[in-house]
């Protein structure tokens, strides 16, 4: 038993010396010019090319102890690096350079009749701890989200890609200190054993945001588990509802879109939700385009009896309780036939994770209701949901997709690394 | 083992049930239209007015049962209310009435090169959970701001107050319903039991905030327990700086204001940090001044001398190194000579609670570092921080005065209470 809590405090210290090392990094972070943070992007680009080869040996090391460990070939393929995917690191590093910088930017002014001029100024979080699985380009893209919002990035990756990190941490560290800023400012947590996550997300005043990036099963770990502030990111179970006004020339595409497009994503539709006063005619139509996409249909009795009149049962499977509730996350689409537009937003109360949820009509009143009463991160009318992205927002970056409603929701660019302080100038007023 | 076992879960239960029932309001609730709204609030005045009898004689047993247990008459203060007190939390409620509705308000609204036009929407938070002491006035206060702000209150008070909150949220109950809204859009939680905060805080699911509005042992405990989104308010241990280039013609009334308008809140500032260079000068000024309003000094080795070499060590005592990190809350200031500039900010960095500080300077540059280099939610140049107030800010209500980063800092007005969502519209968009 001794031996154990020694172990557990030797690695609750370990953790907490790289934390304390962010702290006292991020006040110079903090204030740090624009130029010179973009200078550090720059510079943390070209360290990277020029380390490639040291980064892709190490990765090869992690990818042959991944499969020694017969880790599936997904997984694998997430870990695994090459050349392209290194020049992909650097031109997203690149791709930084060019977005405004959030840091100062005021975001209110106002005068006082007492004559305090009070400015309400963007100022970072401070030290925002990412945790993620076996990607190392998450890495890269973290540390440079992180720089150029003048936060320090602690980073705590997988033991699978520990070596691949190293590395490239390594030529970063190489690049922040080339432009003068502190190399602490981004900082690898190097003992990747489990407990390690819960000694930062439970690591008040050290940690000023926490961000879990990966699957459900990471998230609700850090979410559950943290009292630092976290945003919580990523399940998506999204419906599109088609409803009796539908227009079939928007809606059969957009299911499919929203279905096929990358059905691997958070913004990928789940459910698809048909009113019953379309389901006849509309759902053969969608059916046989979503099976010449190759998805799976877990249906309700109402669609199933349609589908069978229409002689198109194969892929086909009654739906059960469960269907309603998985974020297949694959080629698979639960469907059900409702009532009415109440019924399909009931629907939605009570399945949706308040990410992404589209209507199709051509009734404006309805779409009106749907907007205004579903709680989601993103509502649409007449879009696909796969629309629900930094990049496509125009946010030029995208920090992942907030499911909670406390900060930040939905796509999250780099304003949503930021806090703010109020800043009060006076010529002595003082309070009656 | 099992009797503290099923008490705990029948306990569990019970306050779920009331999350629960917050939870089925909450939609109804975060469409309520603002004038529907603006007519509870009216309503809920109307009702608290026509039942203070009972109110009163409500709060008069919990006062008498609270002299029973010996409670500090400071306490017992804030519990007891007379029709003057209940007229004020009537006039609260109405001054809520003249206020903007925060919710639906457009915070941005932009067109993509694909058409799509998003607008990015405020609406409520959900379910509010405020976690408070006894003090009734809370009560009423907390559910005019949610209400206002289209969210569902749950209210937390402390078993001292009980019976007057059951008083007084009967009345309101009869309000909200009279303009019908649904009554559970204000909620108290009965059931007094230390335990039951732990439940909401680990609500997940069940409350959207938590907010926890009290001293520092409840606040700390809301904090480092919550699994639910909180916000941390109301420590804090301010400073000001009286730099080499002050004014004292403004140094004086500010730290005097400062430490003695009223003491006991978050906003007063605990610590004077003077620059050596005219210490000698303005500190005998500033003691006999904050001395003549009754305050004691805990001050550093070089600021005694000075004030020793004045004759003024009446009220003085040396300063230990608890002393920087104490708020008083009472008229008791801290005193330290410091070398520079960066040494304030240095001091300020250590023990600062990122609350209000306060730099008194003619050099326009030295303030340009303070301002920019100090972390705190408000800062100021030549004012008293006693101005960290929503009321004071022009907001017209106040939640509180957020210590955290993450969502709201500072002064907290109605619009801290929302998140936001966007809504997008299109005419058939899909991704590429």
């Amino acid at each position: 038993m001794t031996e154990i809590f020694d172990g557990a405090m030797e690695l609750q210290n370990a953790v907490a010396d790289v934390l304390r090392r962010a702290q006292s990094a991020k006040r110079t972070l903090a204030i740090a010019p624009t130029k010179q943070k973009n200078d550090a992007l720059r510079k943390m680009g070209e360290a990277l090319w020029a380390d490639r080869a040291a980064i892709l040996a190490a990765n090869a090391a992690d990818v042959a102890a991944a499969r020694e460990a017969g880790q599936p070939e997904a997984r694998i393929d997430r870990l695994a690096l090459d050349e392209r995917r290194i020049e992909q690191m650097v031109d997203g590093l690149e791709a930084l350079i060019e977005l405004p910088d959030p840091v100062g930017e005021q975001m209110e002014h106002f005068v006082r009749p007492n004559g305090l001029d009070i400015r309400k100024l963007r100022v970072p979080m401070g030290v925002v701890a990412m945790i993620y699985e076996a990607r190392p380009n998450v890495t890269v893209d973290a540390a440079g989200l992180a720089l150029k919002t003048g936060n320090v990035a602690v980073l705590r990756g997988s033991r699978e890609a520990l070596q691949s990190n190293q590395a490239i941490v390594r030529a970063l560290h190489r690049g922040i200190a080339t432009a003068g800023l502190p190399s602490d400012a981004v900082l690898l947590i190097e003992r990747t054993e489990r407990e390690t996550v819960d000694f930062i997300i439970r690591a008040r005043g050290l940690v000023d945001l926490a961000i879990p990036r990966g699957g459900e099963g990471l998230i609700r770990r850090v979410v559950e588990n943290a009292t630092v502030p976290v945003i919580e990111t990523g399940v998506g179970n999204c419906h599109v509802y088609v409803d009796k006004e539908a227009d079939f020339a928007k809606a059969t595409p957009i299911v499919v879109n929203a279905k096929t497009h990358r059905p691997s994503v958070c913004n990928a539709a789940e459910t698809l939700l048909v009113h019953q006063d379309v389901a006849k005619v509309w759902l053969p139509q969608a059916a046989k385009a979503l099976r010449a996409k190759g998805v799976e249909l877990r249906v309700c009795e109402r669609a199933y009896a349609v589908l069978a009149e229409a002689g198109l049962t194969d892929g086909v499977e009654y739906a059960t309780e469960e269907d309603w509730a998985t974020e297949y996350l694959a080629l698979t689409l639960a469907v059900r036939v409702v009532d009415s537009l109440n019924d399909a937003i009931a629907h939605i109360e009570r399945y949706g994770t308040l990410h992404s949820e589209v209507i199709v009509t051509e009734d404006e009143a309805a779409a009106q209701q749907f907007l205004r009463r579903v709680d989601a991160a993103v509502v649409y009318h007449n879009a696909s949901s796969r629309f629900t992205d930094g990049f496509e927002f125009g946010f030029g970056a995208e920090i992942g997709i907030s499911t909670q409603k406390m900060h930040a929701r939905g796509p999250m660019g780099l304003r949503e690394l930021t806090s703010y302080k109020y800043v009060v100038h006076g010529d002595g007023q003082v309070r009656k």
